[in-house]
């Protein structure tokens, strides 16, 4: 049994999720045949898009409103090595925090199911200037008051 | 103070370590005008391999014996951005543990000594068919044995 | 009028051809807010080896008559820029060649129609030492005997 | 003896050039135990950025006169492959032309001092909205007059 990266506060709405599928590309793969443990950051940065995309979190909707989300920490556990052209799902889900910040979790699994990867990415507010926003933007706690109404699960 | 990523066991040898320069390229470098934090990985396996080929510790050393270090786990703290053509360091450190793998300590600095990133790795020794080895290899034996008589710091 | 990049032998057969499509990630874009040039290569691959598949001339199948196809030239055209999370095609289309070689050529076009990039690579077929094969291996000589035959297309 | 990329004009100024030295990381080589082909633009680039820094014609010199220089070809030949930990040097050279645009050729040579791959790039000066300059900006009229006065090689 995994260890959960983010203990779930009481009262806290169920996390938001999302499925991407990926296949490995032959540019990363690394010459012992395996994906390059560097480009899995990569994986992970599709499954919180297409979360972000789902919810309008993106880059971008951040961007449009002057905030920037920067990823503070990452981190990776590697368990089954991927290989060329071999297919993969990447989940990512967003966990409630009751902090101005964004907590993903992954799991990658191959077609057999199997978890071969998982993480988890912690980003934190700021303005253009990349100081930490103490206040949420008008949208962001727009998003999380729908959130926990589970208007968005 | 930071905490440490990695107990020091008693009577264990200090780590071995190794300093790198690297200046920011224009292509890891992201719409933000900062560089991508999945470039990271590739940073710290900068300071691995030059940590590893001056102790004789490099992928093909291991690859020659039929060995395979694969990565486990890996953990970045990003604190301070890096712009492009900006020159930083990568300290790399290999802290001693009793089992075998390979922990990995890495410290980022800008070229005021501002900490801006720092993480770690970490990689158990395998066979071709990527069981875990219990028995260290030869040269892996040998080369503990000279990092513990201090021969190596 | 595009000059084209192949210049078609008497008698050849059509071109083989697929088409596929990807979304710009994020990664991808460069500090002006567009795909930066180097990574097109990457587009190209996904064309290639789309290609591959559907004909059985992927790598791994070279790889597994121990064949290699290395790519000796490789030819972009930028004609308009592509933007983080813009949708686009990529066209793929395998030329006849008298010789043992593979001719590819490339055209991307964005979600308006529009032809972004053109481009081509050409590959020769090696031993697993990279002496060029001057008699082509058997089953890519049954491919071109089913292409010419017109059982292809 | 290689057809050259660039013809010269007659009276133009001998080409600008600087040589830059790289080692082939892990994450660069395939799982044929080679350079990924497409890694390449990123040597190129190291030439290019290194040529630009030392004749003040960098992305960011272009960009604080509000210039940009897009690529819009790209030209590759490969001869011979590089492997890991492999050492090889990028000469980068500036071709004088009458047009407005940058005319690049590039020479990588292994430690052996064989050309293992060449190729080009040509580079437009535009305006932020990607429409072409036709008068040169002053800083880069400065820039070939001096060059041109024989002041740069």
């Amino acid at each position: 049994m995994r260890k959960p990266y983010f203990r779930p506060c009481a009262g806290a709405p169920l996390p938001l999720r999302t499925l991407v599928t990926r296949t490995v590309r032959f540019e990363e793969v690394d010459p012992l045949g395996i994906v390059w443990h560097g480009r899995y950051p990569s994986y992970l940065e599709d499954g919180r898009v297409a979360l972000g995309r789902q919810y309008g979190l993106g880059y971008m909707d951040f961007y449009h409103q002057g905030v920037m989300a920067p990823i503070k920490q990452m981190h990776l556990d590697y368990q089954l090595p991927l290989r060329f052209e071999e297919e993969f799902t990447i989940e990512a889900l967003l966990h409630w925090s009751d902090a101005t910040r964004l907590n993903h979790e992954f799991v990658l699994r191959n077609s057999a199911e199997q978890v071969i990867t998982t993480g988890y990415t912690i980003q934190l507010l700021t303005d253009p200037q990349q100081r930490v926003l103490l206040v949420p933007p008008a949208f962001y706690e727009d998003f999380r008051q729908r959130w926990r109404a589970g208007e968005l699960v």
